[in-house]
């Protein structure tokens, strides 16, 4: 989807990609076959750009420290890169910056989580501090029975656990805000993230919050990014618990709950994100329509994919398809849908009706 | 623009191009060089191809005739092509079958063109009847002796001239209707052209006239690709005079009228023709805001193209920049600027502000 935005704006993509069958490198005519973490690939990558961006964080910072210290432009920087990576880092850093995020500790055995346990109460979310997405890495154990089996497990594999607060969510929902590193900065609306099994499903625009809290979210988003010295697109998850905001967790990318941005704001994260990293002019943010709908594909194991059922889709006039070219493997999610409507209930009418349709669940 | 609008749908692109620098060549993966004019490499291209279709019409219509004999799918058709490369074919046609077309004549010598100017009255415009475009190919004639030199200089190379009827025009406008093989309709609302010395310079949507010559203009664009059997988009170009419609041009592809759908329609005509094309679903072709209007870069003879000026025309926030990755050569269309307003005469504004900007002039 960068590649896409950056056709118009008649900027060259390089790509580093592992395989010849990934999204990215379907459709993009200049590719290096690489590893991120080979630094002999990141180099010749170097060798052919003006600026290094990234599409996901598993890249190690180390490997971009060493781009930066010669002399190549890396944003999102090494340093924004291994907050990425590491969720107890990133509750570290913006709570000693006073940002509101849930209770948290680091926790190395039994003996800690329980004295953490003792203050934050029952249940606990333990987390992975690193690697866990799309409700991986995530357990909330309710006793310390429960908590014992994920620590066991935890210490076998090597794991770094978090200890959060469990926190009873009204709503979880997301702010982009996009960076030059001259400063300039631009937000986005605030995006209602809908979950399951800890899986974004649907993102809908407005979201459902009052709209102080929201003024309040978006300007805490513009703060983060500056105190992190972030550039590029900065995605901010959030949570809505006891009318107070919660920060939950930074990607220093295009985000998924970005993609509403292609059909319903002035300027997609994707080119906003081409523009911030490039250090030219910031976008419009502002919304096109009055409600905006995303619905995620996630695949499921019917051995069709929604390429072959792409027909039944688009006979939803309204609804755009977005297929990202992957193998519907169960559980990935292979692409989303987007509709832009009068009403919220319109707009993710729309979107589900023509994912249902990709996904055969009709 | 059409393999941007391939990459959502996973709709595999294969060009055929007779140069790596072409346009669509640096943003396609799978590029095969090679001339439309010869047969082995329009082969090549069947070979990977389930639907053939085009950009430009320049491709030889029995070359095409072939392809079809050959059991290949190619759209619009070989005979629609022939159709688009003849002007004199058009208003033949197209009068044929009753609808409006300005008074024109095939002219061979000075007696015929006499006969028509005593009729149709001078001025008398002369055109090519093939090759003609962005003003090339057409003479405003006011009299014999000015007749004359153009009649000469055509005999001098070949060229086979039509003359029409000067029409005193309100405006010009253009309607974009796709079409499906299997007969499925969708037409988009009536787009105002304004030209300078022949080439288009400006679009606009809503177009300034009445709301029921608009409904049968759009009307007979749909009459129209069903008469010639159009499958894709078909672009017509339009005359307002004397408060009545005329057909000037067909084109059977995505079309430089159509470039405001990208932002300003629901559906854009690329991604409306490659669902034509693979007989897919059409989708919506309302348009998303109250006014739209996209300007054309044609390029001057300034030394520094549109991509060295991208920086200051994107801090206008609102504006939607295409640069089409070609040398600004003087005269040549190079990209275009769109933007969406509550009203007109801002939108005009808005895009008519980064384009001066791309053009370097402010």
């Amino acid at each position: 989807m960068m590649a896409q935005a950056a056709i118009p704006l008649d900027i060259r993509i390089v790509l580093l990609a592992t395989d010849r069958d990934e999204s990215a490198a379907q459709v993009v005519p200049n590719v290096i076959i690489g590893s991120p973490d080979d630094a002999m690939a990141l180099a010749a990558l170097a060798g052919q750009c003006d600026v290094i961006t990234f599409d996901h964080e598993l890249v190690s910072p180390d490997l971009l420290a060493h781009l930066e210290d010669d002399g190549n432009v890396v944003w999102p920087s090494a340093a924004s890169m291994a907050l990425a990576q590491d969720k107890r880092c990133q509750r570290v850093e913006l709570s000693r910056a006073r940002f509101p995020v849930p209770a948290f500790a680091g926790i190395e055995d039994m003996a800690e989580l329980e004295s953490f346990a003792m203050n934050a109460g029952w249940p606990v979310v333990l987390k992975a501090a690193r690697g866990g997405y799309d409700g991986r890495g995530v357990w909330v154990v309710k006793d310390v029975a429960d908590a014992r089996v994920v620590l066991e497990r935890a210490r076998a594999d090597g794991t770094v656990l978090l200890a959060e607060q469990w926190l009873d969510l009204e709503l979880e929902f997301a702010v982009l805000v996009a960076r030059r590193q001259s400063g300039q900065t631009a937000v986005y609306p605030v995006v209602e993230t809908i979950q399951e099994d800890g899986i974004c499903r649907e993102l809908c625009v407005p979201c459902r919050m009052d709209e102080g809290l929201a003024g309040n979210a978006r300007e805490m988003a513009v703060a983060i990014a500056r105190q992190i010295g972030s550039v590029g697109i900065l995605a901010i998850e959030f949570f809505l618990a006891d009318g107070q905001i919660f920060v939950n967790e930074l990607a220093p990318r295009p985000h998924n709950s970005g993609h509403w941005t292609i059909e319903g704001a002035c300027t997609s994260q994707f080119e906003q994100h081409l523009r911030a990293v490039l250090d030219l002019p910031l976008g419009s943010t502002a919304v096109t329509t009055p409600a905006v709908a995303t619905v995620n594909l996630i695949a499921r194991d019917t051995g069709i994919g929604p390429r072959e059922r792409l027909a039944s889709s688009l006979a939803i006039p309204e609804a755009h398809v977005h297929l990202y070219g992957k193998n519907a493997r169960a559980g990935r999610k292979v692409g989303h849908v987007t509709a832009c409507a009068e009403t919220r209930s319109a707009a993710r009418q729309t979107a589900k009706r023509a994912a249902d349709e990709l996904l055969g669940q009709r």
